[in-house]
């Protein structure tokens, strides 16, 4: 999405609050909370960093002991490394906000994102709690885009409506990531929504199947957050059947619908990667296993020669050949096809006889272009999402802190 | 070394001769020719990428036919990804300098670096190769660490004379290499000479030795070239005994001479990484096993994060705890130690509580340090040798081959 093009479906029962806690940017909100109908159902996905932040522990333990009803996001700080204190800070403001909301600690889940080892202003953030409860509204999608961003240069919201026999229903969901991006089970933060009524495995069963081909399959720069979380949530408040079985009409309909939410949101984390000035889809065809597909996949999309190379323009393709190479010392190559677009450059392991730089050069050209590697050895595949390696990747992160 | 510091033992019996052929460079020798003298023995280490280049595979092929005489290496074309043709084209050159110099073509090994996936300009190679031939000399090693060069800025030439009994040997090397460095079993081009005369297998198993904490413990950017090799000489004629067996006395020294060589070169290749403006060191200890130590160290040394925060030299550790915990999903942190040289960041897996910032900034503004993760999970150690991701970085990969 664009920064003019914030068009959406609100989701009924699902209503969200943002207000500026000047937790690290001073003029603009930087705290969320999502409030979630009684009733409503939640599933969620998160990063498995080790070093997963307080609030991922917090939100997890919370998620054992029942359904939550409010969702506290804040963005400029990660409170991540920061043990026990961290779990405590975490802890204290689901407090605050239980006692402002009238509800259970544990209804109450967390999220951080934003530097790492530095601990939550915590009495920042409680005082702004009131501000951000009291502008709690259905049409606060658009705000709640933006409080989560970090370095984010857009906000990113995915929404769609669709039938289901006489009624009609939504997803909607928004995300925010642009550097420290390899998702491992979910993506940085997002958080997606429907007004249908699911049963809880059923929800979980939906986000799974979404995360995977989306926010688990983008990456950056390779590093993995400590702070990842991806959250379905199910409002019930559509006048439609509970879909509390794998047969209900609705729930294919659903599944479909979270994944190309979810699947237009990961795009969206890519495009706006931190520095990026191309979106690129790396593609694994014929390889022996799923392992072995993505084990190149990444290789290729995470070397900085081929990432530089793309922000180049420069259809230098050797350095996709070794990159593809290195990740398979084994390979016969052979068998090997590589193809920029609809460009072949290797066939039969070498550069392909009709290849000319010029073709090379037109895909090279464009703002979105896909590897293809065809390694001809079996029958796996799969796709990745990633972006180029630019001096603005550099910048961003060398003056992060200052 | 510094440009200015190429004091170096000649080795008895290996001479260097270079010439200007004009492969991709204008205005400097870019082919090297390496002789040997008869009985000397020679032991070798290649690239694992399966997308080897073509003089890799020509290389290793003589050396299955007998000991070789010369060694012919060019820059500005890796004859790599050049297929059937490729390997003809080196064919040729070995062929050329077999006539110019009356000796096997088996005897030939050639050697190829720079621009993968355009063909060996041939006839400007051969035309050159009298003027090299006919400048060989035991004092060429300046002018071969030059003529090897590729976006390296500085030539690289270690040297070493110790003591036997009554006698007295050298070890003397070169290598080049900047970018594309994450040697898997060799290293882009090093070549180092001993006038000691060793038996094969001792030779080999010098090498294997010294390979292993030099040449494959650096990264530049993770990415495995198609093109290392790594050569180890004996010439044989210093007037002392045969090091036919692992008993022999010379046999541990010459293997800590090669040894320190070797690392002394590798030193060299990181700290002229392509934009490099900081050596670092990343020590991992207390590993389960040494596939651990090594996958966390690699993590570390390959996360852009924690690359750029070394560029702006910022003690940003929150990144390499992510890198950490990225690596091991199943990592306890309680027992988790990282420090920057001496001064500890993370202790029981949360911010050290005598941390200061000033502190971490004062390990920061050093052009050398040393990352050291304490995992607390058993005894493997091990060390790798990296550099920071720089505007440089970039810019050099984006303009290559501009």
């Amino acid at each position: 999405m664009t920064e003019n093009d914030l068009d959406y479906f609100p989701v009924a029962g699902i209503r969200l609050g943002t207000a500026a806690a000047g937790i690290s940017h001073p003029d603009r909100d930087d705290l969320l909370v999502i409030e979630l109908p009684a009733g409503a159902t939640c599933s969620a996905v998160f990063t498995r960093n080790a070093f997963c932040a307080a609030p991922v522990l917090v939100a997890r333990a919370h998620l054992q002991q029942g359904s939550p009803r409010y969702l506290l996001v804040n963005s400029g700080n990660a409170n991540a490394g920061t043990g026990e204190q961290g779990i405590a800070d975490a802890g204290a403001c689901c407090e605050a906000l239980a006692r402002l909301v009238s509800c259970e600690i544990h209804e109450i889940l967390p999220f951080s994102t934003g530097v790492i080892g530095e601990f939550l202003p915590i009495k920042r953030l409680v005082d702004a709690l009131p501000q951000a409860t009291a502008a709690l509204s259905e049409t606060g999608w658009p705000q709640a885009a933006r409080a989560i961003m970090t370095t984010d240069t857009r906000p990113k919201l995915e929404s769609r409506r669709f039938s289901i026999g006489d009624g009609e229903a939504s997803v909607t969901g928004i995300a925010k990531g642009a550097g420290m991006i390899r998702p491992d089970m979910a993506t940085l933060l997002g958080y997606v929504a429907t007004d249908l009524a699911v049963a809880p495995e059923l929800l979980q069963k939906c986000l799974t199947q979404a995360v995977a081909p989306s926010f688990n399959a983008i990456t950056v720069d390779g590093d993995t957050s400590t702070n990842d979380a991806c959250i379905l949530m199910a409002s019930g408040t559509a006048a439609l059947p509970v879909v509390d079985s794998a047969d209900s009409p609705a729930f294919p309909i659903l599944c479909d619908t979270v994944r190309e939410v979810c699947m237009e949101l990961a795009r969206d984390i890519v495009r706006d990667g931190e520095g990026a000035t191309k979106l690129v889809e790396v593609i694994v065809e014929s390889a022996a296993d799923p392992d072995e597909a993505r084990s190149v996949a990444y290789t290729v999309a995470h070397s900085p020669l081929v990432k530089t190379a793309l922000f180049a323009s420069d259809p230098n393709w050797g350095r996709i050949l070794a990159a593809v190479g290195r990740a398979l010392p084994d390979l016969v190559i052979h068998g090997v096809e590589i193809w920029l677009d609809d460009v072949c450059i290797v066939r039969d392991g070498a550069r392909a006889p009709d290849y000319t730089e010029a073709a090379g050069q037109a895909v090279m050209d464009r703002d979105e272009l896909a590897i293809t590697v065809k390694l001809g050895r079996g029958s796996a595949a799969t796709r990745v999402l990633t972006c180029d390696l630019s001096y603005d990747y550099v910048r961003i992160n060398a003056e992060y802190r200052t």
